[in-house]
This record gives C-alpha cells, structure tokens and sequence, in this order.
C-alpha cells in the first residue's frame, strides 16, 4: 500500500458490508454524564440504534432527559430487573458502575437481550466470564464497548500496520491522563476499589491497553506494571500507573494512564521502517490527527470530525442486525481484565507477571 | 515564573558566571565519526576549549583531517600511553570506544590532565568507578559528555519544572531510536558487548535516562527492562529496550531505546498541573521546538539554534578555568551506569531491580 493510500477512505465503514433494515432497540441502564452527553446524543444520531428506554435510580430526575431525545420509557433498576417493559427495547447498554455490569448484563442476556457492555466487562475476569457465557448460553450479541476499535484514525492505523507502512513494529508508546477531580466528586465510583475494580488503569489504563492489542492483533505474553497514589481521595486505587506490555513477537507497549496529571492522550508505535503518532486518541473527541513517517517520508493527516460514539453504536446495531460477531466481543474483554488482573499482581510484587 | 517568562533567555548560559582567560587544550582521543563531524568543529568554534593533539590508531590518514583545524599534532595510542606531546594538552577528551576509556582516562589523570569522557564512562561501574577515583586522586576535572545538560531545551525544562510551571511531574516518556546500520558497518564496536559494555540501553537509553534524571533532579529507586533481539548482527546486545524508571516521589519515566527501528526521539513530561514535550532532544541536533502546556494554557516555543556539541566543550572548558565542578560529573556518571546494570539485571530476571 502507497503511503498516500492510507488515508484515502478515511471514514469508510470498512465492516458495514450490507445495508440492514430495522433498528435495535436500547435500553441504556445507567445514565451517567457519559450516557447524557455522549451515548443518548451518539444513540439518537445512528441508523442501526435507537434508545427507547432509561434505567436510572431516580427515574423523575431523568424524566427531561429522556423527553429531550424522545424516550418513551423511563424506568428504575428494580423496575429493569422485574422486566418492566422489556417488549420494548432489544438490547441493554450497561454504563452502570464496573461492579454492576455483570447483575443487569447477565439478566438482560438471560431475557434474551443483545447486550453492549461498558469496559472493562467487570471488576474481576470471573464475574466478566459470567457476562461472556450468559450471552453465549442466550445466544445474543455481546459487544465491550470499545468505542476506539471503530474510530477511523485507529482502523485506518491498523491497516498501515497491518500492510507493513512502518515495517515490523518495535516499540509503542500509549499515555491517558484525565483529572478525575475537574469533573467528578471526590466520592465518585471510580474512586471506591469494590465499584470500579481498580483506579487509574481499568478507567484509563485499557485504551492504550486495548487499542495497541487491537492495533497488533496480538496480545501480550507478559506484564510489567507501578501503580501509585498520592493520598486521599485516591488512595484505594491506583491514581497513576506505568506498565509495559511484552508481546510474543518482541515489541513492547510503555503505557501511562493518570487519574491527577494534566489531560493528555497520545499513541506512537515505531517501527524498523517508519512510525506512527495518533494525537489524543483517547479522550473521546479525537482531532483525526495522524502524523505518518516511513522512511524518508513524512505525511500529516488531518481527517474529517467523525463521532466514534455514533459508530460505535451503529457497528454494534450493524453487529446484532446481521448476526455479525463484534471485533471488541467478550473474549476481548475479558483479554483485557486478564492483563489488569496481571498488572495489579505486577505492580504488588514487582515481576514481569507471564500471561497465557 | 509566568509560562511565557520561561524561555525569555533562552540561550543564556546560566552557568556562566566569569569570565576567565585562556583556553583549555585538548587532546581528543579516538578520532571517529562524532569527533570528526561535531566534536571538532564544536571545540574549533568554542571559546574556552582548543585542540592541540588528536590520538588516533592511523595517525597518517588523520592528518587531513588536523589540517583542516589546524590541530598540530597527531600521535597514535601508544604514543598517547608514552606521554608523546603532553606539554601540549591540559585535558583529554576521550571518546575511545567504552570500553578504552578507563585506560585512557586514568592515564590522562595520573599525568595532570582534565577529562572529558564519553558516556558511558565505562563498560562497568568498577572500572568507571577507577575513572572517578583516578581523577580524585590527581585533583583533575571530571566531566561525563552529555551534552544533553547543557543543551537550552534541557536546561530550560529544567527551570520550569523547578518553578512549578508543571506542577509535580507524575509520568514520563522518553524514546530514542537511531537505526545503527544506517551508518555503521555491521561490524561496528558498539554491537560488540566486550568494546560497548551493551547494546541500545548503552549507546542510546542513557540519553532519556541520563536527563530524565537531570530534569527531576532525583534518582531512580528501582527499574525494570526488557531486552530484545531479533538476531544477527544485533544479537550479541540489545537491539531494543524498554526500561521503566520508579523515583521515589512516585513520578516514573518509560523510556525505548532501539538501534532497529525509524529514527525518532522525544522527551514528555506529564505533570499534575501541564506539561512539557521536546520534540528530538536525543539526537544531537535539536529543533528547540518545546510545548509547553499548563492549565488551559498552551504554548509553542521554536528557539534559536545551539551547537550542543559547542556548548558541551565551553562548558567543560569553563568548569577547567574557573575550578568548577561540572554537574554530569564523575558520580553522574556512575549514577546512569549503576541504572544502567540493574536494568539488565532486571531484564535478565524479570524483576524490578531496587537501587539505594
């Protein structure tokens, strides 16, 4: 592939290969600031998606939520879990705290609801496993909501790699920080260890942690990992942490991800014949800036603004409606709580931490 | 210190206090291809350094090359031993393959002479340690070439993380890769792990590593690494690494080195409050180009340009004059190679190796 062919379709669809009819119908259980400015929005904006119903602890609250995106049904966790009107939607969006996916995932799947379910799939790789055969026994559609394996930038990225643009790749650099405390309170989930499952890595850690397996096609053999926090409110959990992933064909991954250090995100594989940058791939509104060296060349990329969440949510509609099984599906998931599980034992015992 | 106040003086040598007289002469030892393209033309252009002697293993195809700077003498290594022309110099630069340097520096010490040696100052800490000593002993100047300390980016980053500018520094990333065979025979001492001491971590990971610790102004108290080669003519060393540095503040730098993979360097430190990114520190030719964000403040700085090399000599010429200690002196030196064997102890085990 010639350099300048990287990028020529950068938005293409590349996995939507026929034209379903119908929408899937959602049920977004939990409607946090992520569901409100991003999903419900994302949701709204698809072709293969539509949200006809919330799950929320305080359904009155919710109720102008739901009005301004048309949203007939507004109903409460208990409500959900007595099957309140379960007629009305076909698939579950799990964007409740980590430690709850696994209740309502689990009973959707068994109500025979297609479920799209936040990452990582758990807190722990057992109650994720839990997820994956639930779906696998109800025979539904699962999907970890990876929302960067749909992101042009990335899929175009993979595709160099993958047609050999920067030759073997050596060595990756991936960086997530994000100042939990500038948008959330000092009591949030994502603070409490038996909610979340971990701190800094499990919320920030698995985008560069997923991304780079996705970009490789490849999961790491070994993990080496630091974890570190400063003090309240942060200390249950890791508030910044460092790990290096070994993959089996001799590259590593140096990854950082931050709980209390300046918003940044940034993704650079290097290669024996060139390199890769993907400015802030991770922070959910990603500028589509690509710089691409191979050789003597250099190229600056800047694509068109596309709204991964509005593609994540069409690929997973485009998923369910074609009987297609989702790149980032339940094994994915739980390959990623595999290498958390690995890191936190790393970062506790100071060894390389061998994986399958 | 205001952001834009940062790099006001951005050339200004700070470690220049006095103004002394005279020069320091120099006999470079070891005439290849650095000394010939940047060392020489550094000192040529210097004010406090001249070279009087060149030492080399075919003295008469150097002697162009002593012409073209007016360099009167040149003698070989024997010749060096013998004290050949030692009226004629006050220090000895020695940039010998690693693993000659000892014996060159020791022996410029005991004459009298000033030292200016190569990173790293040896193959091992014991015999860079008879380095330190030897020039201890004799009441000489030590200085360890890494010109990095003088370079302006550097020293600025370094006044703006001292003031704050970043807050406190949680994470860093540090790479640098320069493909060897670009410019080097296979053959070349720096793949030989008797001359070089190492492959990658020796040649090149000194540089995030040697300024990392510049730049904190603190010591590692742990590291890991991972080595890898893919086979010959890399193998006997390192062709990649990845090292990961723990300080005990509890900031941590993931740092690449790779003598295989496109050429690249970049230095980004992440604090709590901003951050700074040198675009190609390690290289020896730096753009100056900085960003430095802080807050909601983002600023891109392009400096003038500085010979580093030019730099480097006037300051170890400074330092000779003015009976300054240099700081990358004698225990800088055996700090980076103290860091320098844990990592490939750790690659060996697979475990974090602790430093005192």
């Amino acid at each position: 592939m010639a350099l300048e062919d990287a990028f020529t379709n950068f938005t293409e669809r590349d996995w939507e290969r026929k034209s379903p009819d119908g929408t899937v119908r959602l049920a977004v259980i939990g409607v946090g600031g992520f569901a409100r400015n991003r999903a419900l929005p994302g949701i709204a904006d698809s072709t293969y998606c539509e949200t006809t119903t919330l799950v929320t602890s305080s359904p009155d609250r919710t109720r102008t939520v739901a009005d301004s995106f048309d949203i007939p049904n507004v109903i409460d966790y208990d409500g959900f879990l007595a099957g309140d009107h379960a007629a009305a939607y076909d698939a579950a969006y799990v964007a409740t705290p980590n430690a709850l996916h696994g209740t309502y995932a689990t009973v959707a799947a068994d109500r025979g609801k297609h479920v799209i379910c936040e990452k990582p799939l758990d807190t722990s790789l057992e109650t994720a496993q839990e997820i994956v055969d639930a779906c696998a026994d109800a025979g539904v559609t699962l999907m970890t909501a990876y929302r960067l394996q749909v992101e042009p930038t990335v899929r175009r990225t993979r595709e160099l790699v993958r047609h050999g643009g920067i030759g073997d790749v050596a060595q990756i650099h991936g960086t997530f920080s994000n100042p939990l405390l500038d948008h959330a309170d000092p009591d949030t989930w994502r603070l409490d260890p038996d909610l979340a499952g971990g701190g800094a890595l499990v919320d920030l850690g698995v985008y560069p942690l997923n991304t780079t397996r996705f970009l490789l096609d490849c999961d790491p053999d070994g993990v080496y990992a630091t974890t570190h926090s400063s003090g309240e409110p942060f200390d249950p959990v890791d508030e910044h942490v460092s790990f290096q992933l070994e993959f089996p064909t001799g590259a590593t991954a140096a990854c950082t991800a931050s709980f209390n250090a300046h918003a940044n995100s940034r993704l650079e594989l290097i290669g024996t014949d060139g390199m890769v940058t993907i400015a802030s791939p991770f922070g959910g509104v990603v500028p589509q800036e690509i710089v691409v060296e191979s050789g003597d060349l250099r190229m600056e990329y800047t694509g068109p603004p596309v709204d991964e969440v509005r593609e994540e949510f069409d690929y997973f509609g485009y998923c369910v409606l074609t009987d297609t099984d989702p790149e980032p599906d339940g094994p994915d998931g739980l390959a990623d709580l595999r290498v958390v599980e690995a890191a936190y034992e790393s970062a506790k015992t100071g060894r390389r931490v061998g994986l399958e």
